[in-house]
C-alpha cells in the first residue's frame, strides 16, 4: 500500500517559485553582509542538550526538539523515572541532543569552543533553520530560517553605527520602506532610576515593551500591580511620553538624569551613535524611541527594533548589545552587538507590497527553446552553449511534446522569453523570439537575442 | 558553574574561512543549474517516520535520528515494550519524526504531495544537510550537505545530455579535471541476459560494483558464489575486459547483444546521449565504462560516476535514471534521473590541490580602513560608504587600538588591501593603499583604489 505523502505538522515545503523570491531576501542581505566585512559561519542543527537546556527559561526547554539516543537507549534509561512513567525525568537518560532553538545560544558557543582559531572583534553572520516545538498556528513554524549578524569582542560604538547602515543598505536594496528605532538600556536604567524604581528595572522594562499592544494606561497599571509608587509611575509616564526629535528627545533626557550616571552614560551612548551616521546616506527613519524596551534581559546597551511604514507587520528586524553572551561557557568579557532579520515576515511585507514583481533578476530561466524535433533539438543544443556562456539562464523542452503543451510549461514557469527553431530559422540563422510579456515575435540574430535579454 | 562548549560528536563547526570555500563550491553549482533552468527547493529537516522507514533497509532504519514526541510522550508509549525494555519496538510509539536520511525521499514525497502545483518536467536542485546516527570517523560525519539535481517526469535522453553537460561546466568553472564515466543498466541486464544469469542481475551488479576495490578475480569469485556457471562467468569476464573506445564498446556490444532485446535498448540509449554531446564542448574526460555498476537497485537506464583526475578521493557525483522514484508515495510512472554532487569530497580534492588559492572572487573583506581615531575614523566612513556603493567590501576596524593589533587582524582575515588615513591623507583627498601580498604602498585617489581592487 502506498505511503501517504505528508510533511509534518508546522513544517513546510518551498516550492521554487518561493525559493527564488526567498533566496533573493537572503541574498541581498548576505552581499550587504559582505559589504561590511561580515563573514558567515555554521553550527550543527544538533547541539548537546547540556549546551540548550536552562537558555530559553522553562517554556523553552519544553518546546526544544530533543533526539532520541541511539541503539539501546532504554538500557540507560533512568529506572526510576521509567516506573513512574515520568516523561520529564526520563528524557535526560534516553536524550543527549536537541534541535537548536535559536542561533544565539550555538554562536555563543562556537565563539568559545573556536576562540583560538578566530580573530577579535569577530564579524560574523549566520542563516540557518531553528526549530521549535511549538503548537503551529498561522504565521507559527516548527522550523524556520533565521538570520543573524553580530560583532563580538569589541565594545566601540563603531559597530552600532555600521548595524544601523547595514539595515539602511538592505531595505534600500530590497526597496522597502523602513523605520528604524533605536533605543538603550542604559537610558531605561537611567529612568528606573530618577524614578526611584532601579529595583524593579526588569518589571519596568517588562512594563513598557508591551506598551504598543495595549497602551499608556494598562502599562500604568502593571507598574502599579508591581508594586511602583506613584510619583515613580508618573515619572516614568512622562518621559514614555517624550515627542519631538531625536535631538530634543536627548537633550530633555541629559537634564532629566542629572542625578543618574548609567542615564547619562545611556544619553552620551546613543548621542555618539547618532552623530556618525548624521553625515552618512540613511535613507530610512531613525527614530530615538524611548518606549522601545525589549524583553530579553540580556541586552546592556543599544537596542533596535525595525517595522516596515507600509504594512501592518510588527517588528521584521531586531537587537541589541549584549555584555555576556558567552559567560555561561566560560568565557567572560566579550561584549557585543547584533541584529535578526526576520526572513519570513520581510518575505511576507515584500509579497504583501507587491515588491517581488519588480525584481528583475531572480534566478528563474529567461529563454525557453521550444523542442520541434532531433535535428532542431541537435541545433539548439549548440545555441544554448552560446547564451549560457553569455550569462543567460536557457533552456530546451526534453521532449518534441505538443505546441500547448511546451508554451504551458514556459508559463508555469514564468520564463519572459521564448525560442521558435524551425526549418527557416536553422537555414537562415536567425532565432524567432516570443516576448511573453508583450505577445510580441520577432527574427533575431544570437547576438540581438542576448542584447534584448540583458537589456 | 559554566557549561562545558562541545559540539556533538560526528558534527562540525564551519568557520568563516571555511564557509567562503564552501559557498564558493555551492554557489558555482547553483549558477550552472539555474543556467541550465533547474531551480532550488527545499523540503524540512524532519519528516514523519512513516516516511522515511522502510526505504534505506533495516540498517537505514537503524540510523535515523529519531525526535522523541513533544509533550508527556510515555502516556502513549506501548506498554509492553516498555516492560520489557524493548528499545526498538518503543519508537514508534514515543517518536513520530525522524531527521531525513537522504534528499531522495524527501524529494519524492515532495513531488507527490504538491504534484498540482509544479510544472513537469519537473527540474529541482536541492543543497540541504542530511543526517546519518553513523559510527563518527575520519571523513564521516553525523551531519553533511547533499546537492541533488534531477528532472522528474520526462524519459527523454536530453535529460541526461543536460546533466552531463552540468557536471562539465560545474568542473569546468571549478577548475577540476574530472573523468565522467557512464553506464546503462539495460547494459548490465544485456549482460546478464547473454550470459544466462538474468535471475541473477542483482547478485551480478553487486559483484561488478565491487571490480574497482576487490580486482577481477575476487569478482569472478563472487559470482561463483551465487551459483553463477562458470560460462556465464565467463561471458560476463569478457565484456568486463572490454577496451578501445567508446564507440569501439558500443559496437561491440550491439554484436554481442543480437540476442538481447533490453541490451540492445541499453546501447542505443547510451549511443544517442554520446551522439547529442559529440558535436558539444565537453572538456572532461567521458567514458563508457561497463564496469559501472552502482548499488543502488532503483536505477534502470543511464548510470553515472565522476572522479577527479588528479586526486584519489573516489566518487565526487554520482546519480542516474530511475523509473519508479514516486511509486511508494501512490504515483506511478514518474521517470526521472538525477545526479548528487558530494560538497565534502569536492572540498577536499580542491583543498588538496591547491585550487582554493587561485580564486580571487571569495565574498571576504578587500580593503581594510586602520583606525586612527573618531576623526579619521568618522572621514572614513564616508570613504567606506563610496566603495561599498562601487560593489568593494570593505571594513574600518571599530577600535583604535594598537596598529600591529590591527594588522594582526587583516592579515588573519586575509584582507589584500590596507587603507591608512592619517592627518595628511585627509588633507590631501588621497588614501595611503598598502598591498599586503607584495607590501608595496601607494598614496592613490579613491577612484584609482578602486580600479586596483577591481583589477
Amino acid at each position: 500500500m502506498a505511503v501517504n505523502a505528508r510533511i509534518p505538522k508546522g513544517t513546510r515545503d518551498f516550492t521554487p517559485e518561493v525559493m527564488l523570491r526567498r533566496n533573493y531576501i537572503f541574498n541581498t542581505i548576505k552581499e550587504v553582509f559582505h559589504q561590511y566585512g561580515y563573514l558567515p559561519i555554521e553550527t550543527p542543527a544538533m547541539e548537546n542538550l547540556s549546551t540548550l537546556m536552562g537558555k530559553y527559561g522553562e517554556e523553552g526547554d519544553r518546546l526544544l526538539f530533543k533526539i532520541l539516543n541511539s541503539g539501546d537507549y532504554l538500557a540507560k534509561a533512568d529506572e526510576n523515572a521509567l516506573n513512574e512513567k515520568d516523561s520529564n525525568k526520563l528524557i535526560s537518560s534516553i536524550s543527549e541532543k536537541g534541535l537548536r532553538y535559536d542561533l544565539t545560544v550555538p554562536f555563543a558557543r562556537f565563539v568559545v569552543q573556536n576562540r583560538n582559531e578566530l580573530s577579535f572583534p569577530f564579524k560574523r553572520y549566520q542563516i540557518q533553520p531553528v526549530w521549535r516545538a511549538d503548537r503551529p498556528q498561522k504565521g507559527r513554524y516548527r522550523e524556520f530560517y533565521q538570520c543573524d549578524v553580530d560583532v563580538i569582542g569589541s565594545d566601540s560604538l563603531l559597530n552600532e553605527v555600521e548595524l544601523i547602515q547595514i539595515v539602511n543598505d538592505v531595505y534600500n536594496r530590497l526597496r522597502l520602506n523602513a523605520c528604524f528605532r533605536i533605543n538603550n538600556r542604559k537610558i531605561l536604567a537611567g529612568l528606573a532610576e530618577i524614578a526611584g524604581a532601579s529595583d524593579k528595572m526588569t518589571d519596568m522594562t517588562v512594563a513598557i515593551d508591551k506598551l504598543d499592544k495595549i497602551g499608556l494606561d494598562k502599562v500604568c497599571q502593571e507598574l502599579e500591580s508591581k508594586d511602583i509608587a506613584t510619583n515613580s509611575i508618573n515619572k516614568i509616564k512622562e518621559v514614555l511620553a517624550l515627542e519631538g526629535s531625536n535631538l530634543e528627545k536627548l537633550n530633555f533626557l541629559k537634564d532629566q538624569f542629572s542625578g543618574s550616571e548609567i542615564g547619562l552614560k545611556g544619553v552620551e551612548e546613543l548621542r555618539s551613535v547618532l552623530d556618525y551616521l548624521a553625515p552618512l546616506p540613511i535613507k530610512m527613519d531613525l527614530l530615538f524611541d524611548v518606549t522601545l524596551a525589549r524583553g530579553l534581559n540580556y541586552y546592556t546597551g543599544a537596542i533596535f527594533e525595525v517595522s516596515a511604514k507600509d504594512a501592518k507587520m510588527g517588528s521584521i528586524t531586531g537587537g541589541g548589545r549584549y555584555d555576556n553572551l558567552t559567560g555561561v561557557f566560560g568565557l567572560k568579557d566579550m561584549s557585543g552587538v547584533g541584529l535578526s532579520f526576520g526572513a519570513d515576515r520581510i518575505y511576507d511585507v515584500m509579497l504583501q507590497l507587491g515588491l517581488f514583481e519588480k525584481i528583475t533578476n531572480l534566478d528563474q530561466t529567461q529563454l525557453f527553446f521550444v523542442n520541434f524535433g532531433e535535428k532542431e533539438a541537435n541545433y539548439c543544443l549548440q545555441l544554448l552553449t552560446r547564451l549560457r556562456n553569455a550569462d543567460i539562464n536557457a533552456e530546451l523542452y526534453p521532449d518534441s511534446a505538443k505546441m500547448k503543451k511546451q508554451m504551458t510549461y514556459a508559463n508555469q514557469k514564468n520564463i519572459p522569453y521564448v525560442a521558435l527553431i524551425g526549418e527557416s530559422e536553422m537555414e537562415s540563422g536567425l532565432i524567432s523570439l516570443k516576448n511573453m510579456t508583450t505577445g510580441e515575435q520577432q527574427k533575431l540574430s544570437l547576438e540581438e537575442v542576448i542584447n534584448v535579454i540583458k537589456r
